[in-house]
């Protein structure tokens, strides 16, 4: 019998050794935790190279991966996700990236970042400043568009006739006191795409010029230099995505996929690929969502009749990256104390996991393996694993090291989805069972 | 100094958690087991994911893998290795394709399985019926050869002038209660290869219409009918492969190759790949075959200068198929009692491990990981391994997790075989020592 499968992504799980825990934040809160240390102990464990060992993946190339898609061939980028997840209109063929308002100094017609996010400004503020750059990228005609999303952020969509690119880089350098960068293609391309990356930069170039132009002197932020405030003089844009029709993870696996997730992020990677939304109140992707509401969410999807369920739970990561390692460990306890209705499904199996390490020393992502757990009453080796963390995972679990791309077909073997290497009952390449072809007809 | 080597493959060794055994299947026999833990104790132990975690290969492409074979580039289809063990004649280019005799009943125009093994029929009834359809297809002119093999097992032979290929897909839909299916050409091909697929397929059509248009009214099931025996009234083929001269494993690894095994499969790819058969009597590649007489074929095998040499054993795949997972223990027991006299040959590799894991509380194969263990007088990394089983190997392997293609690297190495990557004293790639290129004339 088929199984359903549900696949829990604690985002940046995985940690190094903070001397005060004595431990990783996991392997400190696995002294208390009680679920997830019966799914290791009662399931299969192992260590996860998400992309490869000493590879940080971002969060989007990350989840990418483990829905089980391929990078090199199939990744758009990442500002198709942002624009998705913020409910931002984008039509095919369109690129989106994300973008800070930032702020820069001119100094012999180089603009130099002096804070990459303008002091986290948000509000009306920012609303203000995004609106008035609409305006004159309007006037003039340029085929492009910004929106306001959170905080300091928001996302600028290419337009116009020809065909646009993906592979432009980056405006924003990631780093202060270095100028602004100028969007270039990426060296690899040639011939159609060359042109398509040529006439894209030339855009976000155009854009971000502007920006600096009308913001620089606009009211609002002369008020904030008023206030001592750093002026959001510029739009810093980074991590152009094309707007194409992937392949849907029902296609590639045979399941109907939900997802319940409060980051805008992980709703856009989950709806590029054909997931449908499971929304719950109060899920915001932050320390302060609500976790019961999104176990709920995950019972009422199954309910429902989907073969899969991804549920995203953003805070471990962001904790992390305000360096905030106990806190880490204490929502990981949290989490721990809601998870314990899944295992009550019948005819499950259960993985969870980070999407990636993010180190609570350091406030980034780190390239270590993330510690996963397969819970199933079927198809499982038990290992002696006592509590779930990086060390136990790695010392006693009975699956060893594994890769990002391998957790998708280990949950359609373990949710009895699979066929064997080799059966080809269609001429569809095969993976899961029930990919039929054709009925001879006599 | 080069030694020999033994490769011995305990079909589906890998298994689950089987409550009852309180361990998998051999891990409950490797409280009793004597030689598999001496190997696994003196020698090295770990994991092989034969071709990727989750994804549960089939018997031939696994054995083709852990031989050293390229699944993307190199694998020519299982009827090509099914046709070659049940000696049946077979021609460079044509196609083979194994068939079940199966029962259906016609609804709608599509006939729908009832049963994929016509009630496991076999012996003179299934013979006729066979010969039935061959004289129909002769008559017809149609360019194609059946043969029955054992049970409501056969192989279908397509000839003919045009170039033939193996890219179709199967008639078999591999599930009851659906209709046949049409054999098509694989979505990924194209030119050539699809006019090749195009007419192969045409021919399979024709020949599993036809076989129903002549079984069905047969007087043998008539017969069968009248007995409340279910009817063999189609041939469901699967597993296209074609006829192709494989690089030989002499020319891929330097070793003379000689195989004893029992099953038709096992002795096709061997064959396919150039090894030479030690007959034994009572090798059946059943649970009641001769498993002395086995590894005295090895002994005889290594005596007559055979470099390499590959023993398999079906039973333990055949008891997880059935379900019989205390019996698996039990035979696996059987198997260990045996194995000690390969241990007193000098100068040899051994290696032990499955070509997959099957699970014996479901009957299926399964990804999850096999244990090996490499057992010699030489390059071993000692591991505290006191028991041969999955969890041992997982926990204390001195080798972590391979992959099935790492099997052949290792024993070349493990058997002074090897040359250092980079090393070219041959116009040839050079994998092992002595595949020497020209010498210099003065």
């Amino acid at each position: 019998m088929k199984k359903k499968v549900i696949l829990v992504i604690l985002d940046g799980l995985g940690d190094e050794y903070i001397p005060e825990l004595n431990g990783t934040p996991l392997e400190y809160a696995s002294n208390e935790t009680v679920t997830l240390n019966k799914m290791a102990n009662e399931g299969m464990c192992g260590l996860v190279n998400v992309i490869a060992p000493g590879i940080p993946p971002s969060s989007d190339t990350a989840h990418f991966t483990i829905f089980g898609y391929d990078l090199s061939k199939e990744y758009t980028g990442r500002g198709y996700f942002e624009a998705l997840g913020a409910n931002i209109p984008i039509n095919e063929g369109e690129v989106a990236l994300r973008f800070n308002l930032a702020t820069v100094e001119k100094s012999n017609n180089l603009l130099y970042i002096r804070d990459r996010r303008a002091g986290r400004i948000s509000g009306k503020d920012a609303e203000e400043l995004v609106r008035a750059l609409q305006k004159a990228i309007s006037e003039r005609g340029i085929p492009a568009e910004v929106h306001h999303t959170l905080e300091h952020r928001g996302v600028l969509v290419i337009k116009g006739e020809g065909k646009l690119s993906r592979c432009v880089s980056d405006v924003d350098p990631h780093e202060s006191n270095v100028p602004v960068l100028k969007a270039m293609p990426f060296e690899e391309i040639s011939g159609e795409e060359l042109e398509a990356a040529k006439r894209t930069a030339r855009v976000i170039n155009e854009v971000t010029k502007l920006s600096y132009e009308v913001l620089n002197d606009h009211p609002v932020n002369r008020e904030r230099e008023e206030k001592g405030l750093p002026k959001a003089n510029i739009i810093l844009s980074r991590g152009a995505g094309i707007a194409i029709k992937l392949t849907t993870f029902r296609e590639k696996w045979g399941m109907n996929a939900a997802y319940v997730a409060g980051g805008p992020l992980y709703k856009g990677v989950a709806k590029a690929v054909g997931m449908k939304e499971i929304y719950v109140e109060g899920a915001t992707g932050t320390v302060n969502t609500n976790l019961k509401g999104k176990i709920d969410g995950v019972l009422r999807a199954i309910d429902a009749g989907y073969d899969f369920v991804f549920l995203h739970i953003k805070g471990t990561d962001s904790l992390s990256h305000d360096k905030k390692s106990r806190e880490k460990a204490e929502f990981i306890l949290k989490i721990d104390k809601v998870l314990d209705k899944l295992l009550e499904i019948d005819d499950v199996v259960i993985a969870v996991t980070g999407d990636h390490s993010t180190s609570s020393r350091m406030g980034r992502h780190i390239g270590l393996p993330v510690p996963i757990a397969f819970y199933s009453k079927s198809v499982i080796r038990r290992n002696g694993i006592s509590k779930f963390n990086e060390v136990q995972c790695a010392e006693k679990g009975a699956l060893g090291v594994i890769k990002g791309s391998d957790i998708m077909p280990m949950l359609l073997d373990l949710s009895n989805r699979t066929m064997e290497y080799g059966l080809r009952p269609s001429p569809k390449k095969v993976i899961y069972a029930g990919a039929f072809g054709e009925p001879l007809q006599l």
